[in-house]
């Protein structure tokens, strides 16, 4: 018999991206750097008897739909073949759980899938290896439109740039020493499937002249001078966002805007600093694990 | 003005190894599986005036010598050139603390020297990336000849499997996905220096078994199951260890023992229900990172 298992993944703001779409989901990815930061999703997976009982959502208690999450359950499922999720899944409903705001730049779709992929391995005594629920999870929330880069990045935690695209044993890392705190405020939601299904081009240009800026410099506040300049130049920068950040940038701290949602984040102080409501959090480490201890 | 900084490292029990000796010591390293402890190497880093005031080490208040530390402080000071200790060195005391004990199989050396990495880095704004600073301690711990891949273990915690040996850019890793708790009990030193020096083969033949059957089922139960196979096969299991872990044994624990040092360690209790005065910790799932929050 099966027990619910529980994992936290940090939410994941990008910085600044070079998107590279492929037809092999899991080569298809960004390379970009972010910020991995302590408010998060937690995802709790609760075997049910059969298929037909589970296969359930929960957002906070909501009823949801969330493809990246049916993805992954689908993926994992021992009796499925790979990328066919129409055959079945793993049964069980999914409880998420997340004070981060859904849809503005936080990468909670990809956070959900990825904490879903190792929670289910614990519930389930699926014996996959930490890569094998990364590559779940990137290519669940790659074929669901709903992000390229993130659930590589909360699997890492921390201050991730990510060097090559991709799930593990193609993606390359590496990242910034620091864990500075962080705010951000939110004005609503901004379409990543929409962003990603545009010309790229643009996008790709600004992003690859930042991350080589920021590998020259790989310090906190070039990663902030350089998603600035990358917001700007790949033509992304919403007024709401932009009025936030220029005030964060005049009371003396580093901003930016999240990639992709109506967000802005700055270092330290700064937007609370302009009197805006914004949440304060720190930079998480650690990266997604399993909540409570797995094994004896 | 540059101030001091302190980073962590946690601990690291080999399970088991196949060591790849190379003249570039950034691809010299081992494949193999471990333990990221809680139980770790603190480090804090004291910038001097000039280095000749600094350059001293001390280990839990005493003054020590660790060639590991050493080596980083000369190749990260910018005005040395790569692999040139003599020519100076960062102009720094260095304090390590640790409950750890040292030359037991818990790669103290490698987490002092990746801690002082991390601390220097921030001590003195030397604005490198986190590959930089492990691939700095990494080859630091190579060349003094104490470890070869505790540190990039190190860096990555949770339980991490070594796919492919060396500094970041040459290593890759997987890992498993729990987060058990863990029993240690030591008695006393192994020289490492000495059985890396010894001959190889049939350490590597016994390290490459135990990878292909953990990565094969990769598991916490697995994982304790190649180790104590390698232990046997590699001729390194000695007779204290080997009773310790067959007495956890029969209390129903896995156990194994640490490489390379005269410990033995187990999952739960085994060890304390078998009557040994054995440390408990857990897995330590971030890695080494700074300690107090770097940048704003």
């Amino acid at each position: 018999m099966t027990d619910e298992a529980t994992a936290f993944a940090p939410g994941h703001v990008t910085a600044f991206f070079a998107p590279y779409p492929h037809d092999d989901p899991a080569v298809a990815g960004s390379r970009g750097a972010g910020l991995a930061l302590s408010d998060g999703v937690e995802v709790t997976v609760r075997p049910t008897g059969s298929i037909e009982d589970g296969g359930r959502i929960f957002l906070d208690g909501t009823p949801t739909e969330m493809a990246a999450v049916t993805g992954v359950l689908g993926s994992l499922d021992p009796d499925s073949r790979e990328g066919d999720c129409e055959s079945g899944g793993l049964p069980a409903d999914v409880d998420v759980r997340t004070d981060l705001p859904v849809g503005a730049g936080f990468g909670v779709s990809g956070a959900a899938a990825l904490a879903t992929a190792l929670a289910a391995n614990d519930a389930f005594d699926l014996a996959r290896s930490e890569n094998e629920l990364v590559r779940a999870a990137h290519v669940a929330e790659v074929e669901a439109g709903t992000g390229l880069g993130d659930v590589v990045a909360q699997f890492r935690g921390g201050l991730p740039i990510r060097l090559e695209p991709g799930a593990p044993g193609h993606g390359e890392f590496d990242g910034l020493p620091a864990r500075p705190r962080v705010e951000y405020v939110t004005f609503g939601e901004l379409s990543t499937e929409a962003v990603l299904g545009g010309d790229l081009d643009p996008v790709r240009t600004a992003g690859e002249a930042a991350l080589t800026r920021l590998r020259r410099r790989p310090t906190v506040d070039e990663l902030l001078a350089a998603a600035r300049e990358f917001a700007e130049d790949a033509g992304l920068l919403v007024p709401a966002v932009a009025e936030a950040v220029e005030a964060a940038e005049a009371e003396g701290s580093r901003a930016s805007m999240a990639m992709l949602g109506r967000t802005a984040f700055a270092l330290g102080t700064g937007l609370s600093d302009a009197g805006y409501d914004a949440t304060p959090c720190t930079v998480h480490p650690t990266g997604a694990t399993l909540v409570g201890l797995g094994g004896p």
